[in-house]
Order: structure tokens, then sequence, then C-alpha cells
């Protein structure tokens, strides 16, 4: 939109009329005139964005996958790992790494210094557009996570999401201290990553072999949403104490209130909103009368969540849970879903693009460190939630296997932890390489190992409200 | 998201583990450190910015005025000019001119270093924004625009929409350079951005007053969607003059035909775009099926345009016209709605925000010139519409004032123009607020003087078809 090289004529007519403005009126001439190329790259990289994550997201569900197990590969695909069309600098690449300068300098003549500017505007506004991708699938998730369901499964979900929360982050963090001599803060940030359940994934397997509504299956989702909950706050504490990079014990203890109250004073509050949020989209009656209010809260809180050092999702989500409760949730959710629909794929591909795959290659003899603890770190994943499945009590003829293991996919959140932690620098690439073929092997062994899990005790399979489901 | 601090623990850890790797792990070590502040800056100017977007556009339809006008007003009293909450280091902003700033250092503990890289970096990413809102904007009134309809009215609308591209043009240019004494990019500059009539608001206009299908509405409408075509043309070619920065007749006529091929070759081509698309998005099943799709063409259709050397606007509007065709159209208005609600206010606030008028205050003596200049615009810009209604032949009984009146709103398409010539530096800061102010004043006098103009010749406005309108 802006010009590559200064206009000498207008220039000299702008000069001499700028005489009476307050500022030099060229301060920054060289942004400026990079800014068209910036756009360009912007426009390139959200196009192969946008492709990867459809042809990534249809191969997987063809083969019977969950479509974001695709999204991440393909952006593993295009990214550091392999094609280097969408790559950062703050993964250690240059301009020369990155496909789409390549590109941008056939198109236009860029020196070497504009290259590397330009190469890192556009990775700064691509990696905010993904930090939004996140920020608007929390508040989905909120949207989505209906409280009052909650309710019914009672407390053996709880149960359940919190032995499912305390085992794989126990084991995992002091196993990664005891056994690979890591610090602290990188052990709690890996442990934490092991945490959430992604209810997605596990709803939709579960509605494929028809158990959403046997017994198992509403333990298994109510504790995958309070699972959620307790692994944001999770997150929001961990994140926090990589901040300040030590661990004191009254910090632990009030980064856990704050986040806590942060949350649940949110829901308490939730009536007071939602009457709110109502008479102000009544009242308003030009375009995007529901939609910008609902973001304007959303982008408000998630700033509230930054601005009190915990995490911008955390008050995403918060905002999603207060406008669940609304009279306006279902307009709502129509709306917020093409917004998420082209914003959150820029943060899946990302996430995968950001990965060197490369660091866990067996070939390579010095990645063996990295490949054991990856190792580690999936065969925790994958026990520590199986454990669960024995926390039920009192429902003697429950599938004990079954629950265990429909608490196994990760997905969403557990990406969410990756990004969160490698761009912080907590944690390393192997690590972050590993959480992330953590979260990919989680994923595609659920559904299988859940069909699998069923067929071990089909008498036990009984829905609760057996009138319900005849009909 | 990411670490004020360095975490001296981890880093240990990291940098110990990280010999094994390719890269440095913290090239960018001041970028990532600042990164969450950034996006805390993004989230708290986007919350300003719907906020003031939906004040400003309530208060607007109140009291009758499009909602557009609101918002552009809105914008201008949060940014440069009055409160300096919204505010751009390329109108020669620094960090400490920012409201936002000064709010994120009251959070964060930020040195003046770090102040200015987070300014610029969160002002960039604002800014991108706000170029994918105008794309977005474009896109949809690409969609909006229904070719068929215009075979209707025939050439009366194509001589009018050519007049009053043509009389504005001439008119202005000529003006600011013999007069003026401007140089020749400027002039022809602040003469293309007196072009383009705004569908919206004059469409809206006449609805209001029941003049919609009326003889005189139906030439309106029809010219000024020809008008906008022709405009973005006009901006395409002038734009890209500005960026050699000299006129020359060869590379005038190749623009001219390159940006008329671009843009009739897409639609040409629009029945095979039709039938991949379709085929593409019934294909497709997982979520997202029909808007990624779209979305990945209008940005690509957008990177073809800037990198054609035209503009991205011109393949947004194209790839627009082109999707207006497909039988999925009235799903996809549907959810590219949404969309453009949360990016096009980014646009408009952003525009109003970077103009300070306190440039043209009549009260400084020194801004003579510059109010001379912006009087001389808005005379030209009201005039060189009015008279198009005297080419409107054939037809005796016609009210040509109200034809020409109709045409006087410019909206959107003006602001676009004021938005690149200004980026581009074409433009200077009186010239920018002049055009603006043409804007504001055009629009703010439009509806009045229309309801005027209708009641000159009353027995003139008898629809066309006489039998639709009594039913």
């Amino acid at each position: 939109m802006i010009f590559s090289e200064p206009i000498v004529n207008s220039l000299t007519w702008v000069t001499s009329l700028s005489s009476v403005l307050h500022f030099p009126l060229l301060a920054t001439t060289n942004e400026a005139e990079y800014a068209p190329i910036v756009l360009t790259g912007v426009l390139l990289s959200l196009v192969v964005i946008y492709l990867a994550s459809k042809i990534g997201g249809e191969l997987s569900r063809m083969i019977d996958l969950p479509p974001v197990l695709g999204e991440l590969v393909a952006g593993v695909i295009v990214g550091a790992s392999a094609l280097h069309l969408v790559v950062f600098p703050d993964s250690g690449a240059i301009a020369s790494d990155s496909l789409i300068m390549t590109i941008l300098q056939s198109i236009n003549d860029i020196s070497a210094d504009a290259a590397t500017s330009i190469f890192q505007s556009q990775s700064e506004v691509i990696s905010v557009l993904a930090e939004l991708g996140v920020i608007v699938l929390l508040f989905e998730i909120g949207l989505e996570s209906d409280l009052r369901e909650l309710t019914k499964v009672g407390y053996q979900a709880t149960i359940v999401a919190c032995v499912g929360v305390a085992v794989p982050f126990g084991v995992g963090t002091t196993g990664l201290i005891y056994f690979f001599h890591a610090p602290a803060i990188p052990a709690i940030f890996a442990g934490a990553a092991l945490t959430a359940t992604s209810i997605g994934i596990t709803s939709k397997v579960l509605s494929e072999i028809g158990q959403l509504k046997s017994r198992e299956g509403q333990i298994i989702v109510g504790a995958a949403v309070i699972d959620d909950i307790l692994g944001i706050i999770v997150l929001a504490v961990v994140a926090s104490l990589a901040k300040t990079g030590e661990i004191d014990i009254l910090n632990v203890i009030y980064l856990i209130v704050s986040a806590t109250i942060f949350l649940i004073g949110s829901i308490l509050l939730s009536k007071f909103f939602n009457f709110g949020f109502v008479a102000v989209t009544d009242k308003l009656k030009t375009r995007g009368n529901i939609i910008i209010p609902a973001f304007a809260f959303a982008f408000f809180m998630a700033f509230l969540g930054n601005a009190i050092h915990l995490e911008a999702i955390l008050g995403a989500f918060a905002a999603g849970l207060v406008l669940d409760e609304t009279d306006k949730r279902n307009e709502l959710d129509d709306l917020v879903k093409p917004v998420a629909d082209i914003l959150v794929p820029i943060f899946f591909i990302t996430v995968g693009a950001k990965v060197d795959i490369g660091v866990l290659n067996p070939v390579v003899p010095e990645n063996r460190e990295g490949l054991i603890i990856a190792t580690f770190l999936i065969v925790v994943a994958i026990l520590g939630k199986i454990v669960t499945g024995w926390s039920v009590f009192g429902l003697p003829q429950i599938n004990r296997v079954a629950i265990g293991v429909g608490m196994i996919p990760r997905g969403e959140v557990g990406l969410v932890f990756a990004a969160i932690g490698s761009a912080s620098g907590a944690l390393d690439k192997a690590l972050q390489a590993a959480i992330i073929i953590m979260v990919i092997l989680t994923t595609f062994l659920a559904p299988p190992l859940l069909r699998f899990a069923f067929k071990l005790s089909p008498e036990s399979q009984k829905p609760i409200e057996q009138v319900d489901s005849v009909g």
C-alpha cells in the first residue's frame, strides 16, 4: 500500500508545507517504506497457513483422526522442520531461511537489511495473529463449556479430573528433576503440559463409538471440562512463576489464589455481566451489535489476565464462561465461529511450524537425551491418565480402563502449553518438540484404544438414564 | 505470554541442552521479551477501537447519519487529534505520546528503549490489522456488488459514473496544480480521492426517503457501483504512479490496461473460479469449509494485486465480485459479515486516528493555505458530482439535481484513498486532513440535500416499473 521509493517531487512539496507541523514528517521512512512488502508477506503467509490447515485437517478426517491433528502435522510440514514456508526469528531462523521471503525478494527489489526488517515485522504480525487465535480459541472453549451440565456428573468427574491433573503433573515434574536433572521451572512447565485432556477430541471419539451418554462417557466429558479449567489455572500459575524465575511458596499460593479468584469471581459475577451485556446489545442498532461488545469484553478480560501477570487466555476463557450464560449465547456462538475459523488455524499451524522436529531425529546420536525425555513424557502422559479410572469409587461395575483411556488425548490446551512455554524460553527446542509429539501421539492413540477399552466389559455400557437412551 | 525478565535457572539448562541445536536459542531475546507487552498493548488498543467504533456509530445513527461517519469521528477523537489513545509512529508520534503506552508502563517495568520498540511493534500490528480490515471491506463490497443488476440500469448510469469520476478528478487535479502549485503526484492523488461515491451511504439514504426504486434512485445506485470500480482502478494506477514518483505516459497506459485486465479478467474467469470453488467447498467436511477457501482466495488475490504492483484491495474487490456469482453467495455473506464486523472498524478508527485535525485549526494563521486547499477540494467534490445530473440524456422529465446530489457522499473508498495516500507520503498532513473532512462533510450534507432535491420536481419521482411499486 505504501511506496518502495521516496517520491522526490511530492516530498519537496510535503517538506515545504510540513514546516508548519509539529513533527518531522518522515521520521520512520524505513519502516513505512517496507510496509507494503510486510503486508504482501503477511497475505502470502496467511494463504499458505489456510491451505495447509485445510489440507491437513481434511486428510486427517479422511483417516478418522481429529482435524486438529492434521493441522498440527501440516504446520510441522510447512514450518521449520521441512518446507520453511512459515518460519520465525524467535526459533532462530533468518530472512534467507524463509521461502516466503525468497518469493518476496523475487517480486521486489529488497536489500539484505530490508529483508531482515521485513522478515521480523511479518513474523511478529503472524505471531500476534496466532496469539489472537488462541485467545479466540479459549473464548470459544469457554462459550462451549456449559457450567450447568457439570453439576449433573457430580464429584466422580471432579475426582477423576483432579487425579488426572495431579498424577501426570507430579510424576512428570519430579521425574524430570530427579532422573534428568532438569531445573525446576522447565520441569514444572513440562509436567503442567501433561495435565489438560482435550474436551473436543474426547467427546468426538465418544460420540463416534456411541458412548457419549454412557456412565463412563459422562464421567469422562465432565472430568475433561474440569480438567481444562484446572489446566488453565495451572498454566497461569506456571507461566507467572517462569516470569519471576524462582519458586517462592508465598508467590505460588498468591498465584493459585488470584487465578482461582479471577476465574471463580468472573463466574459468580456472570449474572451481573449478563444483565449488562444483554442490555447493551439490545440497545445497539448498528452492525456488529452483538459481536463487537462480545469481543471487546473478551479482549478486555484477556488484557486484564495479562495485566495482573496471569495469562491472556485465562481472561478469554473466563469471558467465554460468562457469556455462555447469556440469552444471546446461540446467536453469539454462530457469530464467533467464522472468526474462530479464520484465526484459530493460524495458531495451530504456527505451533506446528515453530517446532523443529529434527531435534528428535533418532539417527543423530546427540539427540539421544532429548528422545529419552520425550519417551518418558509420553509414557507419563498415557499412564498418568489411565490410573484415573481407579479413583472412581462406589461404582463397582464401571469400566475403569475406558475412563482412564478416555482422558488420554491432550489436543488444544497441551499445544497452548507448548506455545507459551517455548515462547517464554522455559521450554527448549527438545522439550517443546517432545510435548508436541506427546500431543500428536496421545491424540492419535486415543480413538483405537478407546474402542478397544469399551470392548473389555460390555455389560458396563448401560447409560445412566436408561429411559432416555431406549427412545 | 512471554517473560519480561530472562529466567536465570531455565536459561542455564536451555543453554546447556541447546549446544546440540543448529541455531542460537535466544538470538532475538529483546524482541521475545517484549512480546507479551506487545500483545497486552494490541489487546488494549482493540478494546479502545471497538468501544470507540460502537459509541461513534450508535451516536451517529441516533441523529440519522450513517454509522461509518460516527466511527470516523470517534477515530479522530481517540487518535492524534484529541485523546492520544490510538496513535502511530508513522504520523510522527513517539511512545510517550501514546496513552496506551503510558498505561502499559504503569503495569509493567519498561525502559525508554523498550517502550519505543514495544510502541513500534504494537502500532505495526494494529496497522496491518487495519489493512486486513480494508481488504475484507473491499472483499465484502465486491460480494455485495451484483454485476447482473448493473446491466438493468444501462448506459445512463455508466455515463453518470464516468462524468462523476472525470469532472472532480480533472478539476481537482488541475486546480491544485495551477492555483496552488502542487506537484503532480499529490495533486493527482487528491484529485483521485474525489472520485468514488459511497454505494452504502447513498443507497441507505435513498431507501430511507423511499426513492431507491425511482428512476433517479436506480441511476444513482448503478452509477455508484460503476464509480467504485472506476475509483479502485484509478487508485491502483495513481498509487502505482506514486511508487515510481514520475508520470510516464507509457506507464500510465500500462497501469490502466493491467488494472482493467486484472479486474475484467477475474470477472470473465469467474465461471471457472466458481466451478472450482463450489467443487472444493462441497468436498470439504471439516469446520470452516466455506470461509477458509473464500479467505484463502481473497488473500491470494490481494497478494496478487500487491505483487503485480497494483493494490491489495483491487485483488480483494475482484475476489468479492467473482465469489458473488457462486451458489454459495448467501452462506458466504453470512460468514464474512462477523469477520468484517471485527476487522473493518479497526480500519475506520485507524483512518480517523491518524488524522491530525489540528493542522486545519482556523485559529492558527499558518494553517490558512491548508484551509484554502481543503475548501477548494470540498467545493470541487460537491459541484463535480452535481453536474453529473446534466449528463443524463433522452429523459427530459428526470430530476437532474437529485441525481447529482445523490452522487455526493464519498465514504469508504474516499477513506481508502486518504489512508493509502498518506501512508505512502504522497499526501501530507494538511491534504490528508482535507480529504477526511471532505468525506465527513459530503456524507453529512448528502441526506438533507437529497431530501431537498427530491422535493424540487415531485412529478419526476415515478418509479420505472409502475406496477411493482404499487404493490
